[in-house]
């Protein structure tokens, strides 16, 4: 492994309840399903099996991905690491949307609107107000952010600028002392971050699904960009199965 | 308030696979029994009813207090908060003595050394080779420590010297910001922590018990000394059967 000094492994946490109900959840901190635990767990064993051991790990500031990467490690045997914390790793924030069934949203807007706000890179979803259901600005954990910072919604490239200073500023230094370094986050933070490392188009990005529960190892070069364009999944079948059904969420 | 901007809670973990044993565990990494994951919900519930929401989490290396912390975070709904990790919280190294039946050690060596080595201020048992059976000299948690630094047995006086640079440098930073700050961590490291803040004599501190799963609350004055000696259980019944029963240990 002379010229893959780095290794970085991403996982996207298992079902949530918000999943399991077809709503749209943003920054709504829901829990794991006992099906998202199980996947969790899945999850850490694949690492252990694979000797792929984190040395440190970075989640958001979610319950599902804490719980998530809390799962992983328990069955990884590496509870011990370092952890850290980040808004920036956050799901997308869904706006207006958050809290609304996704079967009904599209019902109710039509096809095309539907996927512009849950594909389309650029178009957010209206604003969700401070203050109404579902926002969270006033929850405690997200004091630090400034009210210009706060996002009310976002669509994917507002994701990528807001996550990626924290790619840059917390996960890069953690590689370059040689870490094992573990990402817990969300199907959309993930795949800013996998647009940022295999350089994907604003186009391209559209197409690309992350499935749960499944660590997907990167190995990077001195200069942090992979050696293999989409890293690996440790369960190659089951990845591609989940990106399926990821696919055709939203549709009964 | 006003007198009191700090605020501390210390929490020990709920029992272990090897407390439920009656074997001496020191640095071995043992998990919490179903009895100890229920004692840590219970610490977090009790903690969630008295408001007391921890705002940065502290906790050693060793996963009975790291799950520990976790279950009581996610059952006050605080997982999301900044965790720190230090082998420095960690528990009493108990030498060779690690692995051993606590009953067997009390036939063998009688009541007296038992008690010496179990209690005694400044006498640790004797040293565990390194490479032993049960010395964590290899497990790669520990390979920042130098070897002239990692312990191979420790006496109550030892966690002191080490356990206390972490409160100065690790701790009093996260109250001095304000911060609500919860520490979970194991018998003698948190004696040797409230040792120091009550001020006890290395004699007295022998008496003194520390029960599991129940938060201890401490309201600090600007120099971090305790308003009240000894801090308050959440749980003031709850608190005085356990240490009854934590005397009683190692005597069938």
């Amino acid at each position: 492994m002379a010229d893959s000094p780095y290794k970085l492994i991403l996982l996207r946490h298992g079902e949530s309840e918000w999943n399991a109900k077809n709503l749209f959840t943003g920054w709504v901190d829901v829990n794991l399903t006992e099906k998202g635990e199980k996947e969790a767990v899945r999850g850490g064993e694949l690492l252990r099996d694979a000797g792929l051991l984190p040395d440190v790990l970075h989640t958001s500031v979610l319950k599902r991905a804490i719980r998530t990467a809390n799962l992983a490690l328990d069955a990884a045997d590496r509870a011990w690491v370092p952890v850290r914390r980040s808004w920036r790793l956050n799901e997308r924030h869904y706006g207006a949307l958050q809290g609304k069934d996704k079967a009904a949203t599209l019902a109710e807007f039509g096809e095309e609107q539907f996927m512009k706000w849950r594909r389309s890179y650029d178009t957010p979803p209206p604003e969700l107000a401070d203050g109404a259901e579902w926002s969270q600005s006033e929850d405690p954990r997200y004091e630090m952010i400034p009210s210009e910072l706060r996002p009310r919604t976002e669509c994917l490239k507002d994701v990528v600028a807001r996550m990626l200073p924290y790619w840059y500023d917390g996960i890069v230094p953690d590689l370059l002392t040689g870490r094992t370094v573990l990402v817990a986050a969300h199907g959309n933070s993930l795949r800013a971050l996998v647009k940022h490392l295999d350089g994907i188009s604003d186009e391209d990005i559209v197409g690309l699904n992350i499935p749960t529960g499944i660590p997907c190892v990167y190995e990077l070069d001195a200069d942090f960009h992979p050696l293999t364009p989409g890293g690996r999944y440790l369960d190659p079948a089951a990845a591609a199965a989940a990106i399926e059904a990821v696919k055709n969420q939203g549709r009964k």
